[in-house]
């Protein structure tokens, strides 16, 4: 019999085998397993040959080519596959064995699954991984979540496979998250924070493009330049790269021929939804979501676009003076959106009893995935002067960024209004700020009416919290006739 | 034996008492029930003496005073207790009775039992009731859904006890809305409106107290001029008249004593997160809740008040001529959000196959409810000239409405962004407004960067719909070195 592996792999799509290729270019005997059999021969016979693979035809003759404690990671689609395949490997399993779900998972179902294999005898871990197909390869995010007890096990190869950072290179981006589903939601949160992002730079390259008629090659100078400074990022940079890129077939700008439908997968829906189950606001995420929903909404759109008129888009101010202030109004809004999704993290760790530090989230994110910017050393560092900090927006460096960008983001955000270019989540992020930093809201004129209509009772200002009181409105109420 | 009762009533909460009372107000002979039989036994010697009610002791006397097919009205906290109520009931009911729902019920859960009482051999009706305490005694909104062979039955007493409208004060606020939990939806929807509603209101009192400093007595005319015009409706009207009252106790106006943290019951969110799982951007009630959950995080706000800077709220500009500015922000948001919230249902009609009449629904929240509002016959007119109608801001009078109040509603929205007033759901109208009526957004940028970075395939303006492309971006891009 051959010299048994150190890691098992269940599932050879793209991003399977790419993270199979990366576990084994580390030094590591990789076992690997598809369902469709000649999926596992294809890939073994060749971007796998001559490399310290072993196919198995089988769940059973992959756990029986595993070292102990056994490591399989499942890299099959999120949902019902997933149990399935749970229950096919654990007649192969002993007492220790390591179960790793690297996929999309919607956290609860981690939640559930880690308690259901731990009850079987065996460890479990719901891995967020984050950096795409040349992520998986190359090194990507790493989220590592579950029994606690799998960590040491996983920690070496995990560690090893994933992206480096710092300034000598050598630090991982992939740290324990915290037990039963908190990596997944920790990777879901990454995601809706992707949605913030795109989303920014969508409405940055409309105030640009509709508001000074800047052409794709200037875009490009744009993006280039804006990717030197502070956001600098690999979403800013693929951007720059976009403005680039000529289709093959007809020679025109590739991003002009694209259609202005935009998909989506789900985990920026998902953390909106739970943001409302716990009442924090997450209002980039979903003002994203729902954007792309709109987006996608096209036929409606083109008969809405002949019907309902609007102002002349172009801005008649200083053009270069406009390309910095729509850059600080990204800015300003990234960190807001940062901010928000730092907020729900904190909120479903106290929800759900995770001991999450955030300040090692955001080296999660620092390299590997979607999202990795420079910008989240400064999240780092604020998080690790002050663990506890309730709010981004609150760091002294955060605060001072933002309030050096106000007037121009403020200025960009009024003249997307006058110029009728739609610009949700830069709205968003204003009003979030603006609304944060306000001691008083109109929510007393709010539960006022509430407590007219529908006695729900208020607090009040010169009584202690947690009293609650009736007003018969109508009959204290100036008489209207 | 005495004789058998018309209709019976369990739960005799405030709503569960003044809907019992007006049943009986219109001739009709009331059984009650509550599960504290002291409630019960208070009422009927309290407020129902004299009048043609039987008390009961138990479920078993309520349905054996009853009339068949006999017609029980459950108003209990939505939740479990409806499913114990009708497991309790049921023993006691034969074929062709009807059990009513009155409750806030989650519409799935209506979809549940419609289902399951059909199944036992019994009718059910899961009916929206808005109004209040005052409605429910004097003439309620009633959205009834559930088994249609219920509604004959239904009709005579709901229609009688119901809100009544139109010139003559003879339309009822209650028609047939649709099988199943389609009731139950459609006033979830109500309740989602009146979320955006009374936000828009909140904002609209933050523009002119915060930017033009106008005082209570200020307050009071400008509402009380406002509700003689587009804007005349219940929450105008209240909102005017919470601008005269006095506390009691201080002699001070009573809405500076109110605190600014906002409750919540959940149909707000209930809407958000379905339409988040439909694709549907119903964006204002989004924001709306969202700006409820920031209300109520009053003790961060406080410290951020004092460490987060912004500019000077006042305005510069005429004070009369903005306070019409900020009536036709209001007016132009408002119509972004009833267009939204009919967006919503239509796509709910499609995914659960309820033939809606969404005039009809208009006509129901005309009168009696908390959005009621003279608005609503423009809405109802929309929707008979046009019953496929698949926006209303493409119906002619809304499109010309916004159009006319667009340049104003876009001066407030750029003022607030300069003065620095969170307007979190004037935004987002706006955004929604300018996303709709454009051909082109900037998702082609978005599907460029998944395709980038994902693989996740575009479509092209260049080819039909339904062919998916990829672009090797990397290969292509200008060389970034």
């Amino acid at each position: 019999m051959s010299e048994l592996c150190d890691f098992g792999l269940i599932g050879l799509a793209v991003m399977g085998e790419n993270l199979a290729l990366n576990v084994e270019s580390r030094g590591n005997r990789v076992a690997v397993y598809n369902r469709t059999t000649s999926v596992m021969e294809d890939f073994v016979n060749g971007r796998a040959k001559g490399k310290a693979f072993v196919g198995c035809k089988t769940v059973e003759e992959l756990c029986k080519s595993l070292k102990r404690p056994r490591k399989v990671m499942m890299m099959v689609k999120a949902g019902p596959a997933v149990d399935a395949v749970i229950k096919e490997l654990t007649p192969y399993l002993e007492p220790g064995d390591i179960i790793i779900d690297g996929g999309n998972t919607y956290y609860a179902d981690t939640e559930r699954r880690t308690k259901e294999v731990e009850a079987a005898g065996f460890l479990y871990s719901g891995t967020g991984v984050s950096g795409g197909e040349e992520g998986a390869l190359k090194g990507p995010s790493m989220m590592p979540g579950g029994s606690p007890d799998s960590w040491p096990h996983l920690k070496p190869i995990f560690q090893a496979i994933a992206a480096k950072v710092g300034p000598n290179g050598d630090i991982p981006c992939c740290e324990w998250v915290g037990p039963r589903g908190a990596g997944h939601y920790v990777k879901m949160v990454h995601n809706g924070i992707e949605y913030g992002d795109m989303q920014l730079i969508c409405e940055a390259y409309s105030m640009l493009k509709e508001g000074l008629g800047l052409s794709n090659d200037e875009l490009y100078e744009v993006f280039a330049e804006w990717n030197t400074g502070e956001l600098d990022s690999y979403l800013i940079e693929i951007t720059r790269d976009i403005f680039s890129v000529k289709d093959p077939e007809t020679g025109k700008d590739m991003v002009d021929l694209v259609l202005d439908t935009a998909g989506a997968k789900g985990t920026g829906k998902w953390m909106s939804q739970l943001a409302l189950d716990l009442g924090v606001p997450s209002t980039l995420v979903t003002e994203a979501v729902y954007a792309r929903g709109l987006s996608a909404r096209k036929d409606e759109r083109v008969r809405a676009s002949k019907l309902l008129k609007g102002p002349n888009p172009k801005y008649a101010g200083d053009k270069k003076q406009f390309i910095e202030q729509v850059r600080q109004a990204l800015y300003a809004s990234k960190i807001v959106s940062y901010a928000q999704g730092f907020v729900q993290l904190q909120a479903a760790a106290v929800e759900h009893d995770w001991p999450l530090n955030y300040g090692d989230c955001a080296m999660l994110w620092r390299g590997g995935c979607i999202i990795r910017a420079v910008f989240l050393d400064r999240i780092k560092e604020a998080f690790d002067k002050s663990p506890k900090l309730e709010n981004l927006l609150l760091a002294p460096y955060f605060a001072d960024a933002v309030d050096k960008a106000q007037d121009a983001w403020r200025h960009v955000v009024s003249q997307a209004a006058l110029l009728g270019i739609p610009v949700p989540a830069f709205y968003t992020a204003l009003a979030y700020y603006d609304g944060f930093r306000r001691e008083r809201l109109p929510a007393n004129l709010l539960q006022s009416q509430r407590d007219y209509f529908g006695a729900h009772t208020y607090e009040r200002t010169d009584k202690p919290r947690g009293e609650f009181f009736h007003t018969e409105w109508i009959e204290l109420r100036k008489d209207p006739s």
